[in-house]
């Protein structure tokens, strides 16, 4: 086990909060407020994991997979490309748009991503912040995908296993990693493997 | 003038768009994909402009405030906080709640910052990706305020002069420093200071 390893799981038990229904609250770490040093840590942790894969490209979604994502690219010196939500006046051309049920706000939600950013033939390494459903992070493959770029890689900040994502995501046949794994939220606990 | 500066003009002349209108395209560097080397020697420019007045706090907007605020927080080593313009099921207890509105999206946005990342007696740094009418930075700077927290200075990546934001955050009588300054995107050219 690294070092950031164990320290983001103490950071988690110290500071995260288990809200019930399967929803950990980081927001003292990641999702609202940010450790810069812990999250370029924990990007620096999923670069090595994934190094020899030759990414050359990285993509996650807006909002809260930006940091983790940033500093992943950071580590691999590769681009990032952020899905956004909403179209803002800027993006015009083809773009690649898929929807996904957002956990955490209760809605479906668009992701879309200029086809001019995600060009064919790319080694696609997709981060987030956590890995849950995988429903987000299947709408994700599906951009790349479309693209007719490969994705090789998937990584997470934080895995929640009981909601069974991995399962979801097996069946693209890529390594699946995450810095954290919460095993279990029973009883308002928060238990790592 | 430093490297960062010329390199910054250099690419935004090379791959940003002017839309008409006011508006500077630069999805290929900050806004949709990333640069992160580029994006992390921006926050380290702007690091060194306010590396004396004893940041504690730096507080940016979602969503493309993250990249330039993360590099920030980085290169000075504090915590960083983004408001929210949606509501997560992870918040709850007391916020501060400012409307702006948004340039690139034609609505007015909330801007939601739980009280307990804005705690009183900070000295706190904004940054956002673009300086441009400064309604987006008063907010933030009401935020702040409520709080009962200072703010010690407002940073941008981009500055366009042009529309008048510098003048509207004159009166809070804080260093407003960018990295690069728009002076004219008159007839689809763009002109730096």
């Amino acid at each position: 086990m690294t070092d950031i390893v164990t320290e983001l799981q103490a950071r988690i038990k110290a500071e995260g909060q288990n809200l019930g229904d399967g929803i950990l609250k980081i927001d003292s770490l990641i999702n609202h407020q940010i450790d810069p040093a812990l999250i370029m840590r924990c990007g620096l942790e999923l670069a090595d994991r994934f190094r020899t894969l030759r990414v050359t490209r990285i993509l996650t979604a807006e909002v809260s997979g930006i940091a983790p994502a940033l500093a992943t690219a950071v580590a691999l010196g590769v681009p990032l490309v952020y899905a956004r939500k909403t179209k803002p006046v800027t993006m015009y051309g083809p773009v690649f748009l898929e929807t996904a049920p957002s956990h955490t706000k209760g809605i479906e939600v668009q992701l879309l991503v200029a086809a001019e950013f995600m060009p064919p033939g790319e080694r696609v390494l997709i981060i987030d912040d956590f890995l849950a459903s995988g429903r987000t992070l299947k709408s994700l493959i599906r951009i790349v995908r479309g693209a007719k770029s490969e994705v090789v890689g998937i990584g997470a900040v934080v895995e929640k296993v009981f909601e069974g994502g991995r399962d979801v995501l097996q069946k693209y046949n890529v390594p699946i990693e995450a810095v954290v794994t919460v095993t279990s939220m029973e009883n308002g606990t928060i238990s790592f493997d």
